[in-house]
């Protein structure tokens, strides 16, 4: 249960099972930063390569194919006082007919105080953002472990594996789980976000370095199809795919999966649970791949008392 | 700003230009039941033919295509004690590898207790769901107004008349906003729910009859092109379309079109409130027009005080 | 076998129960005109509402729900010397981030020449147009049956009952089948195209007025799920819903079902014949329900003398 | 102008900027051998591991990210005289309500007859398929250049790089066109097919090992998009992408490029040229991603004489 802290010096644009930048056991704790999907770092220098360049990956010793990877977030807090966002939405997300009628989009500064945990745009004098505040959420946009087959698959998407999901629940306090397809499992993480609405519907969230705490356990023996998480109060399950009907597919198939394999509930019984109380979230409508989280409340899970 | 009582006789299963079964005035308020999918009323006899018959038309006078319909619950409550439910997932929501292990469907019966709030699996004598309840939130699945060039179309599905959106987020204290495509808006309404997740991927919610009030009101002159909503917190849009993705896509238009034609921002500041603070609800993956539903917080609305 | 001249008065812009304009015994063939989709007839006078008005409905005695309407064309010749068509692509055919670049589009008109059977841009007195002449391949954009539950729905889209298809394949010599909804099958049609290529993908065909003959005969007993057809060479299926990838399940699920249940071929028999040599045309990926085509050659029918 | 004959002796399951195998030059030919879609070989001895082994990679001398690769195939006949193929369509084109009734698909052997050029059901003693041959028309799947950032993509999935297409139409005589992402662009190839329809909907061709020649031609300076091709009668432009709507949007915009960036047509003109004659083809609607192309008659390119 060591404690690692980690200064990257490589980073790479794509998930894949590159050689490990840090060996760590499980149960470990990781102290580390990431750079902003553009490469810069906390100081704002070209640090990396953009397109979401990764620090990693983490070899956690054990880890083997079909076992699955947990990493627990601890802290997600941004490293420096600015991020960047685009200012319009993108085509993809409107009417193909109101798409020609988008403005050209630019590339906005907001003023980001973490201690305060409130950001503002920039450069606002006048008009709707003049004086206006937005709370922070930081979470990591892109994470994940080396997908099967020793494919290498770029940081811009996301499959079985994580990758770019740009889900804005992935906060600090919740724990992910990844299916593990290569030795050491090799976890990628980066591409902060100090806040996004469901979607990332403009293209960006508020791109931000990170400063990250996170600690990795293996679950050995224990193989899942689709990457999951947990809140306090939720158990989740990610769908990556387009369009957003296959990846609900994906992420429903894996929540059944969840509910009967684990919980064993019968199909029936976990159709009408999910059917009554299912919860979607859209967590991006922009990437190659699109995602879309389906959650259950830990109080409906079988030995949780009830109303 | 008359009270109507209104007992229904006649039901259709389709929303269109049909006979008014009632006149109203604008601001009017309406008191009526609705029967449930089936056809079953309050006391269980077939009422009307199966597939969402409707209670209405109802006339409000004055309202003109080109015109805004309000539609605002003040009560939806179920007026029997049992509903129905379906107890699979509908193939469509899982992996098409996985829809073949999906056992056969029955249609189940739930023990309703409007009084207490909370539903029980009627003949759940052991495993999950014995002795299991969950809370009651009670919502219509299917109401809307005439559609545009005297179509006539089948409570089946949706569109921007409003129809099948199995929204649950149309409770009461809603108010639901449809575009007036024909004289007297002609409302219809009926396809109670006492409970039901997102998506409803079941293929059904709790289905039941309902005792309804509500009060509509005219906006003159007001064009919109999708139905809309507000509840104490946020104003949403609805789109539905299939796939998913086209859903979103009419639903975050139809925001943005409201967030600056009537609130007046650019595309630029309304594009970064989107994209940092928007949610989206996943209302129906099921019926022959799926609905996706985009809100956004009242507290970002221009002229409301932030933090 | 009577014979019917019909020379339309009304129009219809949905297809649905409405009076019928013409009775026909089964066996019949009537010969009639269809105006435009803008509603201009041969003499190019407007002669009924934009949005693809319909000749008919034509009553086919003896027609039942569970029925299927069998359509033979043997002509569809443009009546008056000239077309129009839009100049841009559909921006729903393009990548979203091209769809911004695309030019605004304008209505062309087109020089007809039925008797040479080719058209030529109008006023193309420079550039790629100049002296370029087209082969004329005529059909009807639009044509189908009233719809299932007394709907009536608008002629810009397609359903189970037909309607906008845009399928260039429904050329003279074809038969299409339309399964029967309503008493008398109700058959309307209209949209002329003299030309259009796959998916109507500018939004129109070259949009003509016809002069249009054809045999209706009701196969009794014998129920379908979509619209059918049938060429000298190939059966196919039509699939009419979006995205593609469901208008394909649609015909594909149609073309199975004929295989095995009309020509008795197991599911893996129909499956490998389809696998190895079915083909697929996209009609149209333009209106509210794109339409696929799923053919196979029947030279591969069970009876037919093969290589 | 070198002619190399090339065995392969290693096998990849990624198409990726693996070690070359072969170095040519720019026009050089290539007559070499690939195992089937399981890594069986002529001799029917397991070669390499299952999913699509490609042959390769070869790298081109002089090809640089920006250039296109230009690849001939001259001869494309299989190897050996049996191929495997499922019995049953894949549930995902077919509605999912009947996805639950398919039978469990099994695989088959077919005998092939190069020299004859047909392939029957090998055990088909009785039924449809007893005595019924089926006319060879031998492609490659699976066939495409390195990607780009590095990255190494399964061969089970498709891209700009090309990968597992699975279009019939890439038969011998057809002159496929790769943009180049890596240097000496590292051609992969495999997955040969005896004979297939539209879409693979099966999810197998006649799958066979195959004996391959053609001709690889460095395109300096010419950067194209997507995959491209030419026939004797056509160009072609083809998408790879979920859903089929999202993979014609790439195909269309890509040939729109093409016709106005190297043929000068104006987006006017080349948007009429392709509204009234284009032709949409359904590569594959089974693999992660599906394969659309989008077709134009070489005839109506401009400074070919036309009618």
């Amino acid at each position: 249960m060591a404690d690692h802290p980690f200064t990257p010096t490589v980073y790479w644009n794509t998930i894949g099972s590159h050689e490990p930048a840090l060996y760590v056991e499980s149960g470990d704790t990781v102290q580390t930063t990431t750079v902003d999907a553009r490469g810069w770092d906390s100081a704002g220098d070209q640090a990396a390569a953009r397109g979401n360049p990764m620090t990693g990956p983490i070899h956690v010793a054990g880890a083997e194919p079909g076992d699955t990877l947990a990493v627990r977030f601890e802290r997600i807090v941004p490293n420096r006082e600015w991020a960047w966002a685009s200012d319009v939405l993108s085509p993809n997300v409107v009417d193909p007919e109101f798409a020609a009628r988008l403005p050209k989009a630019d590339i906005r500064r907001w003023k980001v105080n973490a201690a305060e945990g409130c950001a503002e745009l920039e450069d606002a004098r006048a008009g709707y953002w003049a004086g206006r505040r937005l709370p922070l959420r930081p979470f990591l946009g892109c994470f994940g472990v080396a997908p099967a087959r020793g494919q290498a698959i770029s940081t811009s998407t996301s499959g079985e594996h994580g990758g770019n999901m740009d889900y804005r629940g992935f906060v600090a306090g919740v724990t992910a789980y990844f299916p593990v397809f290569a030795p050491g499992a090799l976890l990628h993480l980066g591409d902060g976000h100090a806040l996004q609405g469901d979607g990332e519907i403009a293209g960006t969230g508020l791109e931000i370095s990170m400063s990250v705490r996170f600690t990795v356990t293996v679950l050995k023996g224990r193989a899942i199809g689709w990457p999951r998480g947990e809140t306090e109060d939720r158990i989740f399950t990610v769908g990556n795919a387009r369009p957003l009907d296959q990846a609900l597919q994906y992420a429903t198939t894996e929540m059944l999966r969840w509910l009967t394999e684990d919980y064993k509930l019968t199909v029936q019984e976990a159709s009408q649970l999910l059917g009554q109380t299912v919860r979607y979230e859209i967590a991006n409508v922009y990437n190659p791949a699109y995602s879309v989280v389906c959650l259950i409340d830990k109080a409906y899970l079988p030995g949780v008392a009830t109303s």
